[in-house]
């Protein structure tokens, strides 16, 4: 079980030479992710050498152009690749028509599985789900219908506890999936041996959570809570705090809060407005609240 | 009067590390072209510090993905920058409906004139006018429908051949602008004075044809007749003749052909396929047939 999250850009608005509007890249226990698309996401897939031809779901946050631009390119893409693995898209109502009017404008056909799962539900959903992992959606609050998500493993199974169940001469080898599916033990008298006596607690899952561009919204918090990473946008410092709210965006300050009332374990921080150079005063602020906070860059990996 | 061109990406399909897709910055005269627009566009306007803001005009070949996916985030950024000047846009019918509707998605509201010229007919037109220069379209063959670009500095006026003029008193200053117009001088005795005896020949107009992409098809050749500068899409090398016919693209032998043919005074070749390591075979294979060839690349700069 794991987590390794790249991040691919973490710059607002514009693409520049060297600040990439927003994408990561999410390995959760072998599934690949990613999450938003901003224009060039392709290019720094390639260049971070990440094996973007295995990405099976692709999430995005709201239909603005630095969260989503490069969407088109990356489909195409695969389809002169000659993909044939299934490709799943969550996103904002609107995305498909978007997509396939320019797929129909090129005359170009798809060539594998491409399926749309749009989003329009203000509440959290469950909107991914297999054997190993969940992903649910953390409604934000932006100019327009904006979507976090939430990234978690399940728990595994319960551990065997060997030095107690050897002990125990009922207990046969083929009893032990059943110890570890959670089940009790019935003996052949009648006595019950509670699960709890005979086992460990499984690992816990892991879990990411998204949250991208919003401005401060403490409904995240319940959704979020005890999260082993979070990103949170940080477009602004203190000092434009007023712009924050008129742009719906948040501060590094109000980031920090949202990490702290989480619980998280750790913080990082994004979405940076292109009128700051010195980055590392979005990591003061929001040590101000919360001290484990990274800034995100460009090829950085964060691994839980 | 002066022709600037600098490619900004001249690699066909997929956008890689250091290989973009099709777009190039035209200074005609002073104005400002974008002829193409790839994904990633922007960020080499940035790169190679053009005054990207400048673009009066943007000419779409066709609406395969590697020619136009970069536009709605150039036009975003216009929109960021607060941008007043309008923007025309010429390209085949379906642009302004894409491009309409990611902006509708996004409920981002122009703030500038922004004109589509749409573009359905097959054979050459006139598209754009001014008082010094004029585009007109050239027809391609492709597997959707494609146009190059022809630009042409219009002729200037007729140079006052003054060691000429000195000797007929009767001309008066007043009348310089008559002859720089080409208009004969006719004296007070009925004498008409032909123009061509007082005046010189105006320096001819330049201009480039661009031409991506297309098959091998000499029907653009008249359009093109005598062009200082052509850029022929050279896709493959004539190992690939096969593959070249089949996706409508063409060799660099049948680029050199398309050179020769149009006395064009220099060729630039690009829309190299990524299968091709090096591109030095590209410019022996033209140079077969035409001479003076070079390569296109990122950044480059061909002066007329």
């Amino acid at each position: 079980m794991s987590i390794n999250l790249t991040i691919l850009g973490c710059h607002s608005a514009t693409p520049r030479v060297n600040a990439h509007p927003t994408s990561q890249f999410l390995d959760i226990n072998n599934r690949a992710f990613l999450i938003d698309c901003g224009e060039g996401t392709q290019v720094q897939l390639r260049k971070y050498k990440l094996r973007f031809t295995k990405i099976q779901c692709i999430f995005i946050s709201h239909l603005h152009g630095d969260h989503f631009y490069g969407l088109i390119g990356l489909i195409s893409t695969f389809m002169l690749h000659k993909r044939s693995q299934e490709l799943h898209i969550y996103g904002p109502k609107g995305l498909k028509e978007v997509i396939t009017l320019q797929l129909k404008l090129s005359k170009t056909w798809i060539n594998f599985g491409l399926y749309f799962h749009e989003l329009t539900s203000k509440s959290t959903e469950l909107i991914y789900e297999d054997e190993k992992v969940e992903v649910h959606t953390i409604p934000l609050k932006h100019r327009i219908y904006t979507n976090g998500f939430f990234f978690k493993e399940k728990e595994g199974e319960r551990k065997l506890n060997m030095a107690k169940i050897v002990k125990q001469d009922e207990i046969d080898v083929c009893d032990y999936r059943n110890l570890q599916l959670g089940k009790d033990f019935k003996k052949d008298d009648g006595t019950i041996l509670k699960n709890e006596a005979l086992t460990l607690p499984p690992i816990p899952g892991k879990s990411y959570a998204f949250c991208s561009d919003t401005m401060y919204h403490e409904d995240m918090v319940p959704i979020i809570k005890n999260c082993d990473l979070l990103y949170h946008e940080t477009t602004f410092l203190k000092d434009k705090k007023e712009l924050a709210k008129t742009t719906m965006h948040s501060t590094a300050f109000e980031a920090g809060t949202i990490a702290k009332m989480a619980d998280a374990k750790k913080l990082i921080i994004g979405h940076f407005s292109s009128r700051y150079s010195n980055l590392n005063d979005f990591k003061q602020e929001a040590q101000e609240v919360f001290e484990n906070t990274e800034l995100a860059n460009a090829g950085k990996e964060f691994v839980v």
